[in-house]
This record gives structure tokens, C-alpha cells and sequence, in this order.
């Protein structure tokens, strides 16, 4: 049996969803999934996430799950991961008073679905207390429902796949309580109170534990019911309340990579260039031309396809690939190349730019869009075609407000075919980089304001104004076509 | 009294060396320094340096350790982080025999000082008891002499400081052993046989045992000498040896997060994150023209300082400041901008080529220069422009070899000064980024062919085909003139 599409509204994270479930669990996986979408006995599932924290360890005032990360906030990544399981049906977070406003606006600038907001306790344990009682039956004037079976994630672990979830949601049901766990990097130790090695411990029988971790909803909340206060102020770790409380032992399940906890200044750089990697494996290539005809959109598809063959590199003809358009977009291709062969105006981008704006597909990325024009300045003189072409940053000022990042590139070139190619790859070379997907494009609108805030590296898109970049083939001995 | 420079050949790392010492650390810290550098009874340190690691974790065929980051191999930023420490005496690292040749390639290329090279043993341990026998006074033919305290490292952190290196090594000549540790980011859980929750640790009474660690030689020669082939294989902490075989208890030092260990590839995305954000602190603006002109020059430096607020930004006239290129030089500043406001050839720019080539500086890191020009369309033709400055693409072929990455920057304006100023500004910030640094020039240059290589995020460097980037300050309003 097929695992069925992910849920949730609005547009879903890019790259793999159900990766890594193998024979037992995809049986198990199949009959949950089958009996959610039959709607008999479906396994009420809600997520509870504490984001309460202050984020002192990362070294700057934002709380680390508010801090930008291609501008929009670490914890709405997080929310988006859970919000595209559909068989999770709330999802209550938890936030300080300060930040209540803060991440009400975030619900509803990136639209996220099915969120509860509910106030932060003064460490962790109190926050998932808070979290949990607001799921109890007998919490009144509320629109939850308790369900069977809760999973707690942190607000700062952004990267969580579908896999995983399912993985400790049904483990929780069978055992009462599961989490998930990986191996540890570094040796642990004892120190003894004078600062020395007491012992250290045998690394391969010990595990790190991570998030997420699944309960049985009423044994976790009988454990915080009956939990101590000092558990509440010191403790750290979930499973270890039901077990001390419920004598509920948990199943591990062995976790990702993935599961990693941004918790250093180090981990925001590492999210960001993750996150690149992902809306960057993808290019659609638009022409004003038509299909069946030999022209230099073809081979630059072509070129594209060779040089970046890590990436999936589509085409078509805007003129008449309307529906294509609306398939890609559905894909979630994030990066759209407007190549004007046959025009010279912004005809094409407009159609272009207006169909990204009906789709929803930058609400919660970026999509840059780069206008592909030439000159042979035999032909036009360049300040004719210049000023012309600065038309487009009327349309770049406006589709930045939809988070499209709209950019110019001009082609210098003599009248010389294969010339040209070999100029206008170049061109998108520069644009297009390894890991970093459209990195210097999107770098090349940083927004001076924001660089001026107390987080100076986080932010690297915004500025609406376009530059035109100009490649010019002269002495350039081309390794294909010389 | 003034801790001393840091020593060691080659430009050594961008940034603070000595920071975090405090009362009696930076006391005995200048004691030390001051025997080391009087001759006298100066404690003799070397480093152990484990580098056989297959890099399993990272999920790329090549060690970790000779994964490339800013093209250059991980390890190489570690070794330059010991052998800046003038005490460390000896750095002795163990390789298997299928690297060695790629490590000696490693040495020459950057010209590592003080490197040792023996064969690595199967597992981590074995590799570091080889390095140890390297130094024991009873090897034949072994220029290394036994030290009085050793400091093993791991190859794959590359951020150490001299001040942890420091701690670890005093404590260890006083207690014997002494090894950094940090707080835990995860809770640390037992599992049953059965895989599940035996019990959890209490996370404040444990800590991550990291690296540096430094030991008297004779404690942990004995050690390994010593203990069981068990240990040997299925240990991972060099403390724990000192502990059960020489009832040594090491003295555990505070670290700070730098000392964390790549393992995982977003370590990579992370490490080359914090390596741009150091070279890019300081840019310096070369000029045609004289200092006490009130030119576009001065306009832009006192621009680029509001805006750049978090960078040092120097400058000086080409012209007539030899001595002072030598100063920024020596103080490794990695960005030059080069304006040649007077003159439209490239007489300014191979100047500053020259004096860049006759330093050391790019040894070790990209520097990036960055040749601006103006153009006003209505006094000269673009084409005759465009087609005399290419000429750059010979130079910047030419210093690439040396890891000088040199792009023109061609600045379309009216005769209109304060807009020049703008437009001007416009293309350095497109330039100039966040934390990336000259991140946008540095991609600009992206090498194809490393793209191809199996891991294409991590080199983002190489192509030395210069493209002109063209700003038009065309219906720019500007919000510092307009």
C-alpha cells in the first residue's frame, strides 16, 4: 500500500518526506496511515512544542527559534514540518508572554494551519505541562480535543521528517512512550567536585537523546501531574518522567542526522545553507520561442542539464506551456529562468511573475525569477537597451512584497550563435552556484537594513533593487565550441 | 606583562588569538610564555594530531579531515591553528598509507611547519600511541624529541584556540592530564538490551569530553603502553587511559564552542559560514588619486564605514602608501577594492597584484580585489569600454594560480557626481554581503569542474573568468542625495 501525500495547507517542504522506513515499519506506517485516511478509529495524534527558551547559548538577543533564517523564522520551519503530517490534528505551541504577539504574527504571515498558542511555563517541563493541559478534556472554552497519543518536538529542530514522527507515534501507542535517539559525537563524563575526571562513560552504551518523542497522551500527563516541583525547575527529559512516574519505559527509535537541535550561532549557518541546498535542486528554464525550433534556449537547456547535474533542470515555452507552468509550480521549483530570445521586452516575465503570484509558492521561500535579455551593441546602442531594461525594477519592487526576487541579466555578445551560448552560460554559472542555489542572486539583493540588525549574518535577501549583470564573451576562449 | 605574538611561519588565522584569559590563567599563561621565550627551563610541548578517521558520518567518500572547505582541506586550517602557538614545538600527525601522500601534498602546498608524519594505526587510539612513538626519545632515526607534555587533537577541529591550548597544557603539567569539556546539548540516555529507556544521566552532573586534551608525556606514553588491546580498539578517551593506567585524574577545562567537532556534512556548511566570516572583517579601498582630494574615493569609504558597520574598513592612495599596502598586508586583510577614478587602464590594480603576489597572503585564504571602473555612456562608447577593460581576464587567470581572485566591477553612470556615488555604492553592497563576506564575488568565480565532484556544496571557489558587473543608477532614487 502506497504511504499517502502529505497534508496540511500551504505549500510543503521540498526534498524527500517519507525516506528511511523499511519492512516492518512501512507495514505498520501503511495500516496507521490507512486507518487515519479511513477515518475508523483513527489514532487521534496532537504535537506539543515548548518554545519558551531564551536561546542564551546561541549568543544573540532573539530566542534562537525567532532568529531569520533566509528571513523567516527557525520555528516556522519547524511548524511547516509538522503541519505537513496530516494525521497530526493540533499542534500547540508553546511562547512566552513577550513573544505571544511575535508568534501570532508568524502563524498568520506564513499560514500556518491547525497552531494553538498557549503561554510558556518558566523552563521546558512547565511549558509542555502548559501545552498538554491545554489538550485535556477538562480544560474549558477550548476547541482541542485530547487525543490518544502526543508528540513533543522542539521548536528549534526544524529539519524533522515524516518518517520519524510516524516512527515514535506508533512505538508510543504500543509501548506508552518513545523518543527518539542518536549516537553520541563526543565521549561523556563525570567530573568529581574539584573539577577533575571522576569517569567517563562507555560511549557505546550510552545514546544522545533527541526529539521528537511520542506519548501515550495520558500517561505523560498523569507523569507532569504527579511530577515534583523539582523535576519541573531542573529536569530535562520527558522520558524519564514517565518512567519515574508511570514506570511506562520508552522504545528508542534510532533518529537522523536531521533531528539536530539548532543551538548554536554555527547551527544557524548550517540550517541556512540546508535550506538552500534544498530550494535549489531545481531550475526551470522559459522561453519566448516555440518548442520543436533549433534556438539558443534549447541548447542552453542542454548546457544546464550537463553542467548541473545535480540539479533537475525543466523547460518549456510560456507562451503556450501554461499548464507545464502550473505542474512546476506544484513541484515547487523555486528558481525560474525568462530567457527573451525573440523579444526584447518584459512580455514573457510579466506572464511569468503573474502566475507565480496566483500560486502560493513564496509564501514560505524565496523564488528568484532571472530575466535573461541580449545585447549586441553593434546593433542597439547599450544606453538604449539599458535604460530600457530598467524598467524592471518597477516589477522587481513589486513581486518583492510576494518574496519573489526578481533580477536582470544582460547578455553582451557579438552576432555569433555559439558565442553567445557560451556567454549566457557563463552568466547563470555565476548566478547559479553549488550548494547555495541562486546564492549570489539572492546575496546580490541583500537588504542593507537588515544587515544592520544585532544578527548581521542571517539575512541575506530583500533588497528589491535589481542589477543588471553583464557577461561579455570577447577573449573568452569557450572549451566547448573553440 | 604582554603575552608574546603568535609564532610559526605563514600568514597565520584572521581574528583574536589570545581571548578569554582571566586572573591566574593569563598570570601563569605569562609565565609560560616568558620560560618558553627566555630558553630557559622552557617546558617542551608537542602535538599529537589523529587524522585517520574514515569520515563515515559525513555520508561523502573523503575523510572529513580532506574534505575541502574554501577548497582548501579541513585539516590544513588545524594544523595552521597549532602551528601559529610558537610552543608547540613538534606537530605529529598520524595518516594512513593510502593519504600519506595526500597529506605531504597537504604540507607543501600551505607550508605547514613543525609537521610530522607517521603511519596511522586501524582505530583512533592506535593512531595516537604511533604519534606517540614518534616522540618517544627511543626511536631511531627521529629528528622529534621526546617532549615534556603533549596535547592531542583531533584533525577535525578546526577553530582551537592558543588560549584553550594553553589551559590544557599548564593543567596538564601540573595534574598530569587535563582535557577540555562542555556542557551537553542532549540529554544522555542508557538503553536496555531491548532498545529501551534503561534510565537517563542527570545533565547537569555530566559533561562532553572534547578536544584539546595535554598530558605529561610520560603519563600517557605509560598509559598506552600499558593497556589492553580492548582498550585499544574499542576506547575512545584518552583520559580515561591516563586514569585507569596511571591514576592520573586530568583537570577539565572549560571550552567554548568553537572546539566543536565536524562530523556531520551541515558541520561543513557551518565551518566555511564562520572561515568567510572571518576573512571578510576588513576591506581595504585603494586609490587613484591623491588623499587630500575630495574625490569619489573618500565619499565611498566614508560610505562603505556607515554601511559596513561591523567591518574595518581601511584605505589608502596606491599612488604614494606602499609602505601602508604593506601594513593592511601584514594585518591580513583578504578584500581589496581597487578605484581608478584618474585613469581608465589597470596600472592601479597590477600594483596592487604585484605587492599581493610578493606577500604570502593567499597562501592560506582566497583574497578577492575587486578593479572598479566608470563608464558614462555618452562620452565613451560601451562597446570600446567593455572591450579594453576584458584585458582584466589575463590578469585575473594569471593571479588566480595564486588564489588571488580578481573580478571588474564596471560602474554605468551620468555625469552626475553624488549619483556616481550611489551607483557606485549599490555594486559594492551587491558585492559585499552579511556574514558571507565578498560572498557573491567569491561565487562569482564558482569552478565548474569541482562543481562536479561529489560533494559540489562544499567549493565555491576556483573559475578564474572575471565578469563585470553593472550597476545603472537609472531612476535609482537614492536616499542619501535625492
Amino acid at each position: 500500500m502506497e504511504l499517502g501525500p502529505p497534508g496540511g495547507a500551504g505549500p510543503a517542504e521540498p526534498g524527500p518526506r517519507l525516506r528511511g522506513l523499511r519492512g516492518d515499519d512501512r507495514a505498520a506506517s501503511a495500516a496507521w496511515l490507512s486507518e487515519a485516511s479511513a477515518g475508523r478509529r483513527a489514532p487521534s495524534v496532537a504535537a506539543v512544542l515548548p518554545a519558551g527558551g531564551s536561546g542564551e547559548r546561541m549568543g544573540v538577543p532573539t530566542p534562537k527559534q525567532f532568529c531569520p533564517v533566509l528571513e523567516r523564522p527557525l520555528i516556522s520551519y519547524t511548524l511547516q514540518a509538522l503541519e505537513r503530517v496530516c494525521w497530526i490534528k493540533d499542534i500547540v505551541v508553546a511562547v512566552t508572554g513577550e513573544n505571544m504577539e511575535v508568534m501570532k504574527g508568524i502563524v498568520q504571515r506564513y499560514q500556518h494551519k491547525r497552531i494553538s498558542l498557549v503561554e510558556a511555563g518558566v523552563t521546558r517541563h512547565r511549558s509542555i505541562f502548559n501545552g498538554l493541559k491545554a489538550l485535556a478534556e477538562d480544560q474549558p472554552n477550548s476547541k482541542l480535543c485530547k487525543p490518544e497519543v502526543v508528540i513533543i518536538h522542539d521548536a528549534v529542530r526544524p529539519f524533522v521528517e515524516e518518517d520519524v514522527l510516524l516512527k515514535v507515534a506508533i512505538a508510543a501507542k504500543e509501548h506508552g512512550a518513545a523518543g527518539a535517539i542518536r549516537p553520541l559525537v563526543s565521549t561523556v563524563i563525570s567530573p568529581s567536585a574539584d573539577g577533575c575526571l571522576d569517569h567517563s562513560l562507555d560511549r557505546a552504551s550510552h545514546r544522545a537523546s533527541e526529539m521528537p518523542q511520542a506519548f501515550l497522551f495520558d500517561v505523560i500527563y498523569e507523569a507532569y501531574q504527579q511530577c515534583s516541583d523539582y523535576d519541573l525547575e531542573f529536569g530535562t527529559e520527558c522520558l524519564q518522567l514517565a518512567l519515574k512516574y508511570c514506570h511506562t519505559k520508552a522504545k528508542l527509535v534510532e533518529g537522523s542526522p536531521d533531528l539536530w537541535k539548532v543551538t548554536y550561532k554555527r547551527d544557524l549557518y548550517a540550517a541556512e545553507s540546508i535550506i538552500k541546498e534544498r530550494i535549489s535542486q531545481q531550475i526551470c528554464i522559459l522561453m519566448d520561442a516555440k518548442e520543436d525550433e533549433e534556438h539558443v534556449g534549447r541548447c542552453l537547456e542542454e548546457m544546464l542539464k550537463k553542467e548541473l547535474n545535480h540539479v533537475k533542470v525543466t523547460s518549456g515555452a510560456l507562451c503556450h506551456a501554461g499548464r507545464d507552468l502550473q505542474q512546476i509550480i506544484l513541484e515547487q521549483c523555486y528558481n525560474f529562468v525568462c530567457v527573451n530570445v525573440m523579444t526584447s521586452d518584459f512580455e514573457e516575465t510579466r506572464k511569468l511573475l503573474n502566475a507565480l503570484e496566483e500560486s502560493n509558492l513564496s509564501i514560505l521561500y524565496p523564488v528568484v525569477v532571472i530575466s535573461v535579455h541580449f545585447l549586441d551593441y553593434k546593433l542597439v546602442p547599450f544606453g538604449q537597451k539599458m535604460e530600457h531594461l530598467m524598467q524592471i525594477k518597477e516589477f522587481a519592487k513589486e513581486v518583492k512584497k510576494r518574496n519573489i526576487l526578481l533580477c536582470g541579466l544582460l547578455v553582451y555578445y557579438p552576432q555569433d550563435y555559439f558565442m553567445m551560448q557560451s556567454s549566457l552560460l557563463c552568466c547563470l554559472r555565476m548566478a547559479y552556484t553549488g550548494h547555495g542555489g541562486w546564492q549570489s542572486l539572492s546575496l546580490t539583493t541583500g537588504c542593507r537594513a537588515e544587515r544592520k540588525q544585532r544578527n548581521p549574518g542571517l539575512s541575506v535577501l530583500g533588497n528589491p533593487e535589481p542589477v543588471f549583470i553583464i557577461s561579455s564573451y570577447r577573449g573568452v576562449k569557450s572549451e566547448k565550441w573553440s
